[in-house]
């Protein structure tokens, strides 16, 4: 699974202080840990700084990819900042994963013209004009109408990462076993196409949360899920994603499992 | 889910002594650290006695019962010693589970009568006289036979535990899958009877097998388990089962998971 690491992110208290006063050495230290943590991608949202994004946004994209030697996930709902981010990111260390469209039109016609001009990979949320799907059945209709748009326009959907949208299980008991039907659904319907969750929403507004992001994370890869916006930093959260690779027949002869081990991996989370 | 605390077992190397010279206290310690761990039953199993089982299960019933104050899972496969415990099992704290019978034609015949004059529930094994299941498929025609055979012969299906036989994954990659998809089409063919995984099977022959039992029952109770064998002295497997509860579906407005909050369970455990 593609571990995208989400702590580079203005809207988390830690971090908007450093990025607002342009602390490279935090910046750097934040990206550093995650990619020693296993993270494949490193997620970079600076939406807080508003009107300013796009030149922080091209700030942090710099100074993180110098530090981790890892692509970004370009995360803005700004196509300004977007766009420069596209501008400076290092290729050569991987292609950007731009975050996100929607099949709300406004934010399709915005961010697809610049999926295609730089070729990336490209999130995809499942919602539309009408919200945010309310069960499986939802999400797979939404998603299915994503697919065929992209792919008509010209993204190959083995670029397409659909997301059904994880909300926090204290406002809906459902919303939790929604999630991992979309997933499945999605995964035998449009099989080309990627899925992708961002984790942690599932817990908010519940005490140590880490559990629940940890059992979450552990049932969407028995789903199918293919990438995973988390914190590659919770070394539990990395031990229980190898582990269950292993268990849902995505790792041959546990060979990941066992460099995890080899490498004191599994015996040092915590 | 209900937990079946699965440490009173002479196959284990750091207990086969201690049931063999008689140690009261040493088991009565082994009983009631499940108990605090969470145990809603206490698996009993020294069938490792020989001759001797009888005696030694009924002397074994009598300590952990007394020390812990839970029903006992019943696991021989000695006919004699399954009637001394069901003879001496105080059945105030609740029935005691008889562990087990399957489809094969002997095992059956000898184990049933004695669940039919106890009224007391039974873990029935998905295997027959061709052995253990290969696939979900085969599981499902097992316990679908399984089923059928116990209501006829009067046993109530919400007393029947299906067990789809957990087999290591370093053995077949395939093993993990195939028991979420039994479990699952076992509850949606036979929705009256239940169903119960012998957890830590699953990572016999692999290191720091926590991460991987861990993993697993986190997947099982997404496929909707009713109950397990495990180890609840395992803190992190006592948080991710209440976690993943409330992630099911199964834990009504997370009450379970706050309590296991307010109790500091989730904040200890490691």
């Amino acid at each position: 699974m593609l571990v995208i690491g989400e702590r580079i992110n203005t809207s988390r208290k830690r971090v908007e202080p450093g990025v607002r006063s342009r602390n490279e050495e935090f910046l750097a230290e934040e990206a550093r840990k995650q990619a020693e943590g296993g993270a494949d991608y490193l997620d970079v949202n600076v939406a807080t700084m508003m009107a300013h994004e796009p030149e922080y946004m091209e700030w942090a994209v710099g100074v993180v990819q110098r530090a981790a030697e890892l692509p970004v996930c370009i995360d803005s709902p700004n196509p300004a900042a977007m766009e420069a981010a596209l501008r400076v990111h290092d290729n050569s260390l991987g292609r950007p994963i731009v975050s996100s469209t929607s099949a709300e039109p406004e934010r399709y016609d915005k961010i697809v013209p610049l999926v295609l001009k730089h070729r990336c990979p490209v999130i995809a949320l499942c919602m539309d004009e009408s919200g945010i799907p309310q069960s499986a059945a939802d999400a797979l209709r939404i998603a299915t109408r994503l697919a065929e748009r992209l792919g008509s326009d010209g993204v190959p959907l083995e670029d397409v990462y659909l997301d059904p949208l994880v909300r926090p299980v204290s406002t809906g008991g459902h919303y939790g076993p929604a999630v991992l039907d979309a997933l499945r659904q999605i995964k035998a319907e449009i099989p080309e196409a990627k899925t992708v969750i961002g984790l942690s929403n599932v817990s908010f507004g519940l005490p140590v949360r880490k559990w629940l992001n940890r059992a979450f994370m552990v049932m969407c890869l028995a789903s199918g899920v293919d990438a995973a916006i988390i914190d590659p930093c919770d070394s539990a959260l990395m031990a229980l994603i190898s582990a269950s690779e292993a268990l849902a027949a995505r790792d041959e002869f546990c060979a990941n499992y066992l460099a995890m081990h080899r490498a004191g991996r599994l015996e040092a989370a915590e």
